[in-house]
């Protein structure tokens, strides 16, 4: 019989959905020790989150989170809430002894990222990051392609992350749906929302980047603000883009913006090594690009990778070859891994102190587009 | 509060997870007013289905599927097993006063079609086959577009179920796991289990079919049977294509194999108008591809459209723009559609009475392959 | 120095032009032992021809074939002219001696084609039909890999040649612009102008077809002809589709028509073998779709082959990789081979005699759909 | 009847075979004023040119440059000789009356290039550049579209030119066959070659490029000399990357290398707008994709335009819709506008003049590499 892991949830969210589903749904499709139990719920409004806990089968809820923080039958607690709020909730709950599953960036920046960690490693508490785009079965199939050295020398990495959904100059900025687009609440813009995902999985296949030059553009100058009805400058980067070095020595080219018309959620990156090249995009997740030049020269091409047999990463545990997955099933994949790291008492990536390393690129990236110059990464 | 739904589940198997994973996860996406409740799981086997019980909550589970039936505290029986035992389980259920949900094909044959569709009636209880495909987003908004007219009048119908998984002769055939290639529990090969997915969503979006020609081969001829251990003659059709007409003046083009190296599921269809054109593919299903002649010639093209923004259809219940769903969601789906008939007192389709015109198309097929000639079907 | 082989061509418009350009193009880019001159041309309109003549530098013009043909000066006789005046310009041509290229198909029928067959062998010439698309890269490149048998057993043939020019009900029928669409020029509709492309490609990959089974349709019943001004019943047939099957077990799937919205010539084929499995698109006639079943099981996927690499068929003679070729270079291949043929006393593939299979198949396939039934290919 | 335009060929490699075929194309598909006359080509090597002279109809060759320019009976020069002879050779050309047709890039440095924009103007010579991307059909139709204001804002730019055939270490440099790595013939490495398209291309259709902040990487430090014989530095940039912000307010974002494992020739760009987005790739260089926002949500997404209809750029001249041309077109294309434009004695895009600011922001491009900083264009 699996043993419980009692599960408080702060946020209601995007976020605090895409991670409940993956919650209940991995004891299905996983054999695992540890079984996740939907302890409790918090968010400062009673009425949203009696109805959230209420969908989901939470079994409890709460209004403010440090009551949640401090309840005894909480094993961990999950932040799905404003960047902002993500520094005070994890220290706090880290002192309580609690784990800490946080959303993903990190910290609004590298000082209070250090904090985090620090916390987290002082508490001795098991703690990561939902940099979920590691568990797309196709981006942890390259990683492993890259290990096992397929691909020899690295000379290019590229990401994008192109979105079009802020290219209206009526959108407001700020409130609960849109703070995404407060810097106050977010800390940055494209940069710590879309980057910081491309970064986090550069980093993971491709090893520290070492220096980098950025250009960012705020393309619509003012919005109204939900919460104080007026105008106001916008203060995040609606693009941003970098060129970077790589301690492998090959060379990076990173872009992000809200303003790509046609592109919803196109996160893509594409490596290039001596002997083969890989490209993955999330509109087409299951699908993995893979050019080999040790074929034979006659049928040599980019191959197209339905990334849905039983031996391929996660997909032995879903349905048949040829049926693809989704989105989500990235969230389940990294509670999976948890939970299984959790069972042999290992850390399971990206911890805090991984993501902290993200954190410091996104803050170069950012100085170096205010300062128009290189930026060294210590 | 919402009203539970008792499900009695026979069948432990692909479609047994498929079906489970959709009751389970319904409630958290759609405002329902039927709940489903995982009462009672039913197989042979005591060990298996009293872990599958486990796995899935099932409250309770059973050995023989009468007792399943005769349980007063079921509302709905799902049928998921082999095709040769739909019949008898469909009828008693009808008769006991449960909903039968019941996977595809529906029956052996027409003959038992029949039969079932008369049982149903009789007892007038809810009833449904799980053609599932119906409910792919892209799939779904086919059937709006040519719904409205965008298509005009339709010249050309085809639609294709490519597999390569039997190609190795050293593959045995029947038993639990490979009953698909032993003719007297499938009943067919190709035509019941892929061609029939293929029909179904052709006579929704086109219309009826009223005669066909078909032809069918068996590349592999004999196997090792998994139950008798002895090498017998295979039996079903390892490929099968036809030509058609439809109704509505339009000419149709069917395949359908497990022989197609390179593809896995490529379930495909085509339909084009006199205005417009539409084009989808399992392998990609989140995407549906367009034509639009009234476009402006100088940028007229398919258009590969990303079915994932909220007026989609059912898009509007999942994650953001750009973020797809997969093959499991079609099953939500269709217990969504279920239980909102429910709620109405209608029929979801496709109820038992429309599952026996594929069924008819089926047989016809077969009939033709036999015969070498046209068969109309009446 | 190389030996002038002196073209005398027949018809002036769309392959007249194809193939005068083939002509003149072939001694810049191949080294042969003959060279191509345009010697003279010919057509009944004495304003068309000299304007032709003038625009591709034809050293003379005739307004009578039958002049034409007489003259000591001419080496090659080259047929572009409607299908129904094909047998009695190659027969005349061959009595006269002369090498004789004929545009596809060969002729009306295949009593026609015997007729031109016998008459080139009597006659001793040298003779060729010009189904250009053999001499694509990619389909060359196709036939080499099914000969070196990478593909192993075949088990599926499949083609498709999709239109969409003739949709509107107001395209008149008849003319110089518009003969396909006139029976009586044309002989069939889309049977003899597409399909019998499929057919021949499909014979020379993958053998002989043994038996037929077709429907075809006209969807606008009548046109205004625009030779009697009259609305006149349409006699070709717009569309058409058949199920065959081949010499070598395998089935074959195959369907032109010039109804299907959004293709403007969609040739397309593919080929199903037990180890491998191999597509090509008329669209983007340099890429060769291919998928190997024994590459490794982690990174499978079909390769998208850039065809333009100097090892691969006929590009070594072009520019540099990554730079594609077009439509037009088809007829510089086949001028090539002839010439090279030549030169070495060979027939160049396909000759007359090759290409009346294609005409037998065309004619079962007709066959086939007047009377319902399956028709065998003696 | 046309008049003969005398055209004096300087070179006999990819370039000089490339212009050759399109002299001697274009009249049989263009109506022009003027007819090209292949008078005379010229190299050191006699045997070399002779045999040139031989395969393409020169009328005559020269085996010393001057010579050539002084004849009377020529009327322009095309110089296809690597870039460090491009200054001494326009000039010399100029000075003695002759229209001047130049390969890209224009010189090797900003200086150069300003000296040959005199000569050519203080001659009153019509002169141009041979950036023949600009004549690719779905390239001359996106300027066509942004032009006409379907793309509104412009906010982001990106190109890159990915090549692989420079990754084997033991490649040797400088020679006929290799001087595009040997810095002293070539300038640079990427950034003239392939890189000077990309900013062609954008400068046409997206306007000035005012700062650029970029990197360069030189993977194989060296590498055997093809003259010396010696194992020598590699000079040339490898790989070149930059950032950059157009006059109009958009973000730039290029690349290049010859290390990307996997692309021939993939030059692709694309460019986003307020209201559509379009995309091209010279790997499939016949097809333009188009996103239009303003199509109905629920068939909207990126349209592959098959651009082969006579209304689209240049097609109208070749085949049948469906039909491709390929590479060698932009040469014809870039011939008959330059004629065209001698006959209304018109400049022909891109003159000296225009060329001249490409080599501009290469120069910044490398500039700002050395330095590690943004550099400003004037």
């Amino acid at each position: 019989m699996s043993k419980p892991l009692n599960i408080g949830m702060i946020g209601y969210g995007f976020m605090g959905r895409a991670h409940s589903n993956a919650y209940l749904k991995v004891p299905h499709f996983f054999d695992l020790e540890y079984r996740p139990v939907l302890k409790a719920c918090c968010a400062r409004s009673e009425d949203k989150i009696k109805e959230f806990a209420a969908k989901w089968g939470y079994e409890s809820y709460e209004t403010d989170w440090r009551r949640l923080i401090k309840r005894d039958d909480i094993d961990a607690v999950d932040i799905c809430v404003p960047n902002n709020l993500h520094r005070e909730i994890a220290i706090a709950a880290a002192e309580a002894g609690k784990m800490v599953l946080c959303e993903k960036p990190l910290a609004m920046d590298t000082a209070q990222g250090e904090e985090m960690v620090q916390a987290v490693e002082e508490a001795g508490v098991a703690n990561m990051v939902w940099y979920n785009y590691r568990r797309v079965p196709a981006v942890t199939l390259s990683k492993q392609l890259l290990d096992e050295g397929r691909l020899g020398r690295v000379f290019h990495y590229r990401a994008q992350f192109l979105q079009d959904w802020t290219i209206s100059a009526d959108l407001p900025q700020g409130g609960t749906a849109l703070w995404r687009l407060d810097a106050k609440a977010a800390g940055s813009g494209v940069t710590g929302d879309l980057l910081a995902h491309c970064i986090d999985t550069a980093l993971w296949l491709n090893g520290p980047i070492t220096s980098v030059c950025a250009m960012t553009e705020t393309f619509v100058k003012q919005r109204k603000h939900q919460l104080t009805g007026q105008v106001e400058p916008v203060q995040i980067d609606d693009a941003c883009a970098f060129l970077c070095r790589f301690a492998n020595g090959s060379l990076g080219l990173f872009e992000s913006t809200r303003y790509a018309r046609g592109h919803k959620a196109l996160y893509t990156y594409e490596v290039n090594g001596e002997h083969a090249s890989l490209r993955w995009d999330l509109h087409d997740l299951h699908r993995l690009q893979y050019f080999d030049h040790r074929d034979d020269s006659l049928v040599r091409g980019w191959r197209s990778v339905h990334v849905s047999d039983s031996d391929q990463p996660y997909m032995g545990h879903w349905w048949v070859p040829g049926l693809q997955i989704g989105y989500e099933h990235t969230f389940v994949h990294q509670v999976a891994d948890f939970l299984d790291a959790l069972a042999k008492g290992q850390p399971c990536e990206p911890t805090f102190r991984t993501a902290l390393e993200t954190q410091k690129v996104c803050d170069a990236v950012l100085q170096s587009a205010r300062e128009g110059s290189w930026v060294s990464i210590g």
